[in-house]
């Protein structure tokens, strides 16, 4: 399945006074982490597509499980799996660790959008888009 | 089924560029919405509990199904409910909604633990939490 | 001086691993007390105005000094006067105590705004809000 | 004056409604940045010193002058300069900037702390900071 990696260094501020990772941090890292495997295909995650639709990338659902803390300073690893590519939906899984050794694993589903008359619409994923995560490795 | 219910407004700092709230923050607000459950039992999610116990709550997993935005100055319903508790561990499931149409629905399990030599070690959950537990309408 | 005074419950999440609130989160109580100001004279911090303006108020400058810290659970109080009102702008003081005891004292200066050609452009305080923070208790 | 220079590219997450970063959340930049600098210079924020110290730099004060707005996606330059050394305390300027044009202008103030007896006191900066903050170029 296509993958990709990226780390991010754990800052102060996502910290909580148990002395860890404040756990709705992970979801933010797992934003992020999906925007950058978007910007290392030369795409956006909001905006114009090169199609000339702008879309937009809502969360239907997402999740964590958490196994070990992470704590101010580390560097972690965040490993994306698309595990599951449909028509209009992507869903990603997100396995944090530290080192190598496993702290969390994560999943979204996000649906690819267009605004609508100021609602939101699901559509099918543009062309660049559908290009774009098929030259991910596998 | 233990039920509890709390609301909360949206600030403007919780909604992104998308002009909805961001889908992260619903994670502090079930966070919240719990930490209120217990303190309107006279319990507190961290410290010294009667039994001189310091306690604390990790999650063990959360997750979170969003179905309709929520949008700044919102005040949103939250229904908790205990939907699993064990000896050592609790399960609450989130409602939330507006006006009574439904926004997202959540669940995040933790588990009771104490510090024991700079680690957390899972515990079985003390007297007076057991009681305060019980003592939800269902 | 007009004034205006609320008081926040503070967050698990607002914490950071030195056990205290973190910094940053006192300019997030500050606009929360500042919208707080405005709602309960019935006024929108955002969007269109009685007047039919489309209203925002970009910060201009914001600060905060630091003397105690504030940590999970406690109720803070939050005094906010109005220490200069200009035709196009708005300064206001916070200081934050609980139980009486000083904690920290802020300020912020913004500006009344109206989007024009996808930029913001300064404009005077609409009437009805002049008229609403005229009736604020001196 | 010593000064220091990093970059960071702002998030999804740290935008609002109006479309653009949220003001407070250039406090958590400032604070990264300075993190980044104390790095560079192989020294903790937090923690125990080579000297064995327990360091902890609480704020003191902060402010933020704000020019123009970072948008999503941005690449943004932070230029610290060292304004003011003392025996126990460190005040940095930090100009944010994007491509050239500035965007904002912040100061924070910190104080060398230690904790003694569940609170933080005022100590002078340890040698191997003064060494290291002398070694940066001016």
């Amino acid at each position: 399945m296509p993958h990709f990696t990226t780390t991010r260094r754990i800052e102060f501020c996502e910290t909580d006074m148990a002395g860890i990772v404040h756990f709705a941090n992970y979801y933010r890292y797992m934003e992020q982490a999906e925007h950058e495997l978007f910007r290392s295909l030369g795409l956006k995650i909001a905006g114009k597509t090169v199609e000339g639709i702008d879309v937009g990338w809502p969360r239907v659902a997402a999740k964590c499980e958490y196994r070990a803390p992470a704590r101010y300073d580390d560097v972690i690893t965040i490993d994306l799996t698309i595990v599951k590519q449909s028509t209009r939906s992507l869903t990603i899984e997100y396995q944090f660790s530290r080192e190598g050794q496993p702290l969390a694993k994560g999943e979204m589903t996000t649906v690819c959008c267009t605004m609508q008359g100021g609602t939101m619409k699901a559509i099918e994923i543009p062309p660049s888009y559908v290009a774009g995560l098929a030259s991910l490795t596998s």
